[in-house]
């Protein structure tokens, strides 16, 4: 059974499965900012997934930029995997406005999250 | 024929080139810092890649994200395709240290590249 990291199920909520990744939503109104989790347990690194497991990553990552850079009207998508404080394997996937809360630098570490109003929250998902 | 960025190409020098990308060391002593630069014009996004070179570029990541955690004693890889300041797309694959210039947080922005003596860069490459 796939188990999650609790700092991350706190700071998001699903949006939707995919054939590998749990799709989440952060809570964190400054960017639209999507998370990907690979379901499978014990894995830290990319390299950690098997080589058809990241073919799907890699789809499932260009498939969630995709419908992000539709959604929102944004400049750049911006793609992670880092990992330093919660080691499990997720990755980001952020929509970037020229403009916005840290342009042109990285979002992770900036300041403090603004949670979205309940019902934005849903409306998003 | 491939143009490389000047920004990318006078921050870095050229490692290896792999069947898709061209990998290049950043200039920066503070990190073991490589880029994978996907040699084909005018792509941003990753979802700019047709789907065969999405599954190459996915591998040669995984690759480069091995070599360095073989070569360099380091706690994670932080793997990322930002492209906020040079649009080109380039994807940074970083070993990361804990106590590093700003673990844990990102490399992006932080201070300013620390250069290697030229020997160093040569032997690293």
């Amino acid at each position: 059974m796939f188990e999650l990291d609790r700092r991350l199920e706190s700071d998001s909520v699903l949006v939707t499965h995919l054939d590998l990744c749990q799709v989440r939503l952060m809570n964190d109104a400054r960017w639209a900012w999507l998370l990907l989790i690979p379901q499978r347990n014990q894995l830290q690194e990319l390299h950690d997934l098997t080589p058809s497991e990241r073919a799907t990553v890699i789809e499932e990552i260009a498939s969630a930029s995709e419908s992000l850079k539709t959604m929102i009207s944004c400049d750049k998508i911006n793609v992670a995997a880092l990992g330093n404080v919660v080691s499990q394997l997720h990755i980001h996937v952020v929509a970037r406005v020229e403009g916005d809360a840290n342009w042109p630098g990285p979002i992770w570490g900036f300041e403090t999250a603004v949670e979205y109003a309940d019902d934005r929250l849903d409306q998003l998902v």
